[in-house]
C-alpha cells in the first residue's frame, strides 16, 4: 500500500476543508512573517536570520533553540504539500528564495546546522542527546522530498541528500564512524522516505542501522554523558535515563511507551516503515507491541499521548489526569503517522481508528478556527484560572497561543493538515483504499486502469457517506475500493447504484469490486454515544465522555455556565441533536441532553469546608466538539464529565 | 499571652506521646547520625563535616545544599525541647560538642555560614535571593534560644547573638547598610526569639526592618538578580518574581498567600509576632488578610498549603488538586506557628482549629509511627504506581522516605513534636489557657498564685476531656483557665466539679474562674462526620471527606482493595465506631460505612474507552486517620471519596 499523490486529492470537507484553506491562504503567510521576525505579535524566532549568519551573509549571533531550524523546513515541507494540492502556489518563489539561502548555509562536506555552524563548530556529533543535529536533518529530509515531488526542483533535494551522505559516512559500525543513533528520532523517517524519493538504498540502510543500533550495550547516550559530564542546552535533563530517548533496550524489544513521547511516536513510524521495507518480523511485532501498549493504556479518549508536563512524556499506564496533562499536539502527529504506516505495513485498517481519533480531536484542537493561534498543550478539562504561570500548571494555557519559545507545533499542525489527503487515501496495485471519510474528490492510476472517486461525508452529522465513482478496470483486469468500516459504525450498510450490497469483508475493509460507473451510498449509523474509561483510569472512574463517529465533544462555559466539575449527567442520558453552534466551522451538531447540577447551600462563600448537603438543579447541557473548543473566547471546558449514579 | 515553658509540660497522649517518646528515644538520635554521616540507610549530609571543614579542623570541600547547616540547628532545637521536656537529657553532651564546634566555625566578625566561609567567601551577602544566608541564621537564633532555655547555657546564645550583631550592622537603612532583605524569610523569627531572650531591643527591630523594608521599591531582590544576570543555585528560578519571596509589595499590604508557601508561613509567623510587638494595627490587618485567604481558600481540608510540587509554592484560589499537590510538612508547621502567633496577638482563640488541623492531619503525616521514616510532600490521593520518577509525579512518593536531599522537613517534624507542649497551653498574668486536648500534665506560676493540671483527653474517642486542678489565687487575686472551644464541637457541656454549669464564652473561649481544687468535665459531642468542599474547588466536587474532630480519615487500600476511586459514599452514610486498628498508634477508632464498587464489565481488559454500563457492588468500606496512612506498607490511599447521589 502506498500514498496517492497529493495532487491527485482536492478536499472539499466542511470542517477540514476549513482549516486547509487557513492552511494556505493565512498560516503559511502567518508562519513565514513568524521566521523573518515580520510577526509584530508573535516571539521574534530568528529563524530565516540565523541561516543568514550561518551563510555569511549576516553578523550576529545564532539565536534560539538549538532545532529552530526545522521550523523553517517543516514551513517549507507544508509550502509544498500546499503546492501538490493546488492551494500553495503562491509560495512558491518565497520557498525557491529560502531554499537557495539554506543552500549557501550548508558547508561544504554537507554539514548544514546553523546552531553548530556557528556557534559551537567545534562540537558537531558530540551532543546527540541533546543537540538534536539528526532530528533537524531528518526535518530537512521531508521538505526536501515533500518539495521535490510538489515541484520538481531537486534544488533542496541535493542539499538533503548532500547532509544525507555526510550522516552516512559519519554514523555507522565501521572504523572510524560513530557509532551513535539519534537521541531526538526523526531522522530515520527522513531517510526512508529519501530513499523512496531517490532509490538510493543507502539512505534506507542507514536508518535501519539507527533503529538496530539503538538501546544496545554500552549505551551510547549514557556514555556520551558520562563524557561530557554536564548539560549543556536542557537542565532538566539531570535525572536522564535511556528510556527517555527510547534507548533502554533495542526498539523491536520494546513493550512500554517510554520517555518523551513525540521521539517515541516518530521512532515508532519509523519501526513500522522499515518493518515493511526490510520484512523484519520482530520489528514488527515490536511496532505491535508498542502500539497496543500507547492505544490500549497510555491513550487520551482524544488521542493525546504524554502524560508529563514534566519532560513531555510517558510515564505508566492507565495515568491519564485531566488538567496536568501534556498531549502534546506534535505527539499525536507523531500518533497518526505510527497509525498510518501500520496499516501500509499490514494491510489492516484499523489503526486507523486512532489516526481518526489522533486528527479529529487532538491535533485539530491545536489550531485555532482563524489558523493563527495554536495549542502545544491538550488538556481534557481546564479551568483558566488554575493555569497560573511559573507553577506546577505553567504548562497548560487556557487560550491557544500566537507562537512559541519552541515552536513545532504550529509548523507540524500545518504540514499535516496541508498533507491530509494522504490520511484519507491509499493505492496499491489494484485497490484504492478510503481510510476517512473527508469530503474530498481523488483521482489514482493503476497499471489495470484508472478511477476517479467523489466523496461526499456526513459522517458527523447523519453518518452517512455518498461515493461516486468513474472509471473501471481494462480489460482482464479488476480494480477493487476498500473502504475503511470505523469501530464505532453501528452498522455498515451499502447501497450500490441503489442497490442493498452485502460486500465482503477483509482486515477491515468492505471490498468492492468495480464495474464501472458506480454510486455508492454507506451508512455507518454513527450516533452521539456514552463512553467510559476503563476503571483503572482513575482519573475517568464514574464519569463519561459524549462522542460521536471520531469526535469526542466537550462542554463549554459558553453554554454551560462555570464550575462544569459540578454538573452530573445520568448514564444513558437521551442525547438530542441540535443546530451546529453558528460561531463554529464544519456544521457539526452541537449535542444536548438533561442533566443536573449539584449545589451545597450549607457552605458560604469564602467557607472552605463545611457540611456535606448537596442539592440537584436539573439543567440542559449543550456539547461542542472538544476540536473546536476555544474559538469563541476563554472559558471552562471540560471532557470526562460526572455520571449520577 | 505567652508560652508555658516546656520543663512545666508533660505530654501523656497516647497519640502524640507515642510520637514524642519516638523523637527522644530514636528520631533525634537517627537524625545525628545522619548529620554525622554515620546512618548507613540515608544519604551521606556531610553536614557536621562542613563544620569542621570551616573550623579549619578538616580537608575537603563543603559539601550539600547551601542551607545544609539549618539541619544541624534545627536538630540542636529540638534537643534543647527535648531537654526541657525532661526525655533529651542524654543529648546534652553531644549537643555541647556540636556547639563547640559551630563556635569554631564562626569567624572572628560573627559570620557563619559554611557555604560562604568555605566556598565562596567573596560572595557572602550577594545572593539573598538564592544564597539562604539569612534563613540559616534564623534556624541558629531559634536554637540557640532554645537551648538556652532549656540548659541555662549560652554558648550558642553568645554564638547566635555575634552573628545576629553582624547582621544588624550589614542589613538597614543607614549609609554603608544593604538595605536587602531575606529571599527566604526565617531570621525574622530568629531575631524576635533572640530579642525575647536577651532584651536586645536592635534584634526586634532588626526583624521589623526585615519585615518593613521588604517589597519596597527599587525591588532589592529584582535588582539583585540584574547585577548577577544568573541564578546560582537554583536554575528553576529562571521566570523569577518578586512574589515567589513574598516581596511584590509590602506583607502588611499582601492580601493572597503567594510563591514559596515556607516563605510565606514563616513570614506570617514573623508579621504576627511584630504586630503585637509594635502594636502594628496596619501589619495585624495584613496577617488577617493572609490568614484567611490561606485558611479561606488556599488549604487542604488536612491543613496542608502550596499546591505546586514546582517550586513547592502557592497557586491561585480553589486550586487543591488531591494527587500532584505538595503540602510540604515544613509549610504546615509554619501554618502551625502563624497561627500560634495571632491567637497570642489577638487573644482569639479559633485560630487554632487550624493550627489542630495541621498538626493532626499533615504535620503528623510527616513521619512514620517508628520515627525514621519521612514524608515531604503530603498528597490526599495516592495511587503508587502512578509515582514514577522524572515525571510531573516526581515529587510525590507513595512511601516515607529515609532521608532528603533537601532535609528541612524531618528535623522540623522533630522540633514541632518536641515543642509541642507549647501548642497545648499558654499563659498570661492571671490565666492558663488550653488551646488543644491532648493528654498532658501542666504547672503554671502566676504573680497571683500557681496551679496544677492534669488533663486527660478522649477528644479522638467519646470527645470527652477531664481535667484536674490543683492550687488557686492568692487572696485578693483571680485566677482563671480558658479552654478553646473547637468549630467542630457539637456541644460544649461543662461539669464542674460534678455541676453543670455554664461558664462564660469569651474569644472562642470558655472562661472558668479558679477557686481551688476543681474536676472539670467537658463534653464537646465529638461524632464522626461528613465534610464537603466549597464547590469551586473542582477537585472535589462532589465528593466528600470523613473527619472525627481535628482528624481527617482516609481510605487505604490494606481494607478495601485497589482502586479507591471507584467506590461511592451516599450523603449522610450513617458512620460506625470500630474498634482501632491494631498495627496503629493512638488508640483511634476505624470508622466503617456501607458504599457501593462501580464497575464495569461491559469494558475489557486491555480495552481503554467502551461503553458506558456500570454497575454496582455494594461494600463496607473503613477508613484510618489520615496522619497514619502508610504504615502498613505501601498501597493506595484516598480522602475525598465520590458521593452517589
Amino acid at each position: 500500500m502506498k500514498k496517492l499523490q497529493l495532487s491527485k486529492i482536492k478536499i472539499t470537507d466542511a470542517l477540514f476543508g476549513s482549516y486547509a484553506k487557513q492552511v494556505a491562504d493565512k498560516i503559511l503567510l502567518y508562519q513565514w512573517n513568524v521566521l523573518n521576525d515580520k510577526q509584530e505579535d508573535a516571539f521574534p524566532t530568528h529563524c530565516m536570520e540565523n541561516f543568514r549568519v550561518a551563510s555569511g551573509e549576516a553578523e550576529g549571533e545564532r539565536k534560539g533553540v538549538v532545532f529552530q531550524d526545522t521550523d523553517l523546513y517543516k514551513w517549507l515541507e507544508a509550502v509544498a504539500y500546499c503546492i501538490a494540492n493546488g492551494s500553495g502556489k503562491r509560495y512558491e518563489e518565497l520557498a525557491d528564495g529560502a531554499i537557495e539561502l539554506i543552500g549557501r548555509a550548508q558547508e561544504e562536506d554537507g554539514y548544514l546546522n546553523t546552531y553548530f555552524t556557528v556557534t559551537a563548530p567545534e562540537k558537531k556529533w558530540t551532543n546527540l542527546v541533546e543537540g538534536h543535529e539528526l532530528y533537524t536533518s531528518g526535518h530537512l529530509m521531508e521538505a526536501a522530498v515533500a518539495y521535490y515531488e510538489a515541484t520538481g526542483k531537486n534544488s533542496l533535494l541535493n542539499i538533503a541528500e548532500k547532509n544525507a551522505d555526510l550522516i552516512c559516512r559519519v554514523f555507522g559500525r565501521e572504523e572510524g564512524q560513530i557509532k551513535g543513533y539519534p537521541g531526538h528520532q526523526e531522522v530515520e523517517i527522513g531517510l526512508i522516505k529519501l530513499y523512496r524519493a531517490t532509490g538510493k538504498r543507502k539512505y534506507l540502510e542507514e536508518a535501519y542501522y539507527f533503529i538496530q543500533e539503538r538501546g544496545s550495550e554500552p549505551n551510547y547516550l549514557l556514555e556520551e554523558i558520562k563524557r561530557r559530564g554536564r548539560f549543556e542546552f536542557f537542565p532538566e535533563f539531570k535525572n536522564y535515563t535511556s528510556s527517555y530517548a527510547q534507548a533502554h533496550i533495542r526498539p523491536a524489544k520494546q513493550k512500554t511507551a517510554e520517555g518523551h513521547a513525540v521521539r517515541a511516536m516518530y521512532m515508532c513510524a519509523a519501526m513500522a516503515d522499515l518493518a515493511g521495507e526490510y520484512q523484519d518480523k520482530e520489528l514488527l511485532e515490536g511496532c505491535q507491541a508498542l502500539w497496543e501498549n500507547v492505544t490500549g493504556k497510555r491513550m487520551y479518549i482524544t488521542g493525546g499521548v504524554g502524560t508529563s508536563g514534566f519532560l513531555e512524556r510517558f510515564t505508566t499506564d492507565y495515568d491519564l489526569p485531566n488538567t496536568t496533562n501534556y498531549s502534546e499536539t506534535c505527539a499525536s502527529i507523531g500518533l497518526m503517522m505510527f497509525g498510518q504506516r501500520m496499516t501500509e505495513v499490514t494491510g489492516k485498517a484499523g489503526y486507523y481508528d486512532t489516526v481518526e481519533r489522533a486528527l479529529y480531536n487532538t491535533v485539530l484542537a491545536g489550531i485555532n478556527k482563524e489558523g493563527d493561534r495554536y495549542f502545544y498543550v491538550n488538556p481534557l478539562e481546564v479551568v483558566p484560572e488554575f493555569c497560573t504561570a511559573n507553577t506546577y500548571m505553567d504548562h497548560v494555557k487556557p487560550v491557544r497561543q500566537k507562537w512559541f519559545d519552541v515552536a513545532c507545533c504550529p509548523t507540524n499542525v500545518a504540514r499535516t493538515l496541508a498533507s491530509l489527503g494522504q490520511y484519507i487515501y491509499a493505492q496499491d496495485e489494484n485497490t484504492l483504499y478510503v481510510h476517512q471519510f473527508i469530503s474530498s474528490e481523488a483521482e489514482a492510476e493503476f497499471a489495470g486502469g484508472s478511477l476517479r472517486l467523489k466523496l461526499e461525508s456526513e459522517l458527523l452529522q447523519t453518518g452517512r457517506i455518498h461515493m461516486e465513482i468513474d472509471g473501471k478496470a481494462k480489460e482482464d483486469r479488476e480494480l477493487f475500493l476498500k473502504i475503511r468500516v470505523p469501530a464505532y459504525a453501528e452498522k455498515s450498510g451499502v447501497l450500490i447504484n441503489g442497490r442493498k450490497t452485502e460486500p465482503a469483508k477483509e482486515n477491515g475493509y468492505l471490498v468492492i469490486p468495480l464495474t464501472g460507473a458506480e454510486k455508492i451510498e454507506l451508512d455507518f449509523g454513527v450516533r452521539a454515544r456514552w463512553v467510559a474509561a476503563n476503571p483503572l483510569v482513575r482519573a475517568d472512574a464514574g464519569k463519561v465522555a459524549l462522542m460521536k463517529g471520531p469526535c469526542v465533544y466537550c462542554l463549554e462555559e459558553k453554554e454551560n455556565g462555570k464550575n462544569l466539575s459540578a454538573l452530573y449527567v445520568k448514564q444513558g442520558e437521551e442525547i438530542r441533536e441540535e443546530a451546529p453552534a453558528a460561531e463554529l466551522p464544519g456544521e457539526l451538531p452541537t449535542l444536548a441532553y438533561s442533566a443536573v447540577r449539584m449545589i451545597n447551600p450549607g457552605i458560604a462563600e469564602g467557607e472552605l469546608y463545611g457540611e456535606a448537603a448537596f442539592e440537584e438543579e436539573k439543567v440542559t447541557l449543550r456539547a461542542i466538539p472538544y476540536a473546536l473548543w476555544n474559538n469563541r473566547g476563554q472559558g471552562e471546558m471540560l471532557v470526562w464529565q460526572k455520571l449520577k449514579f
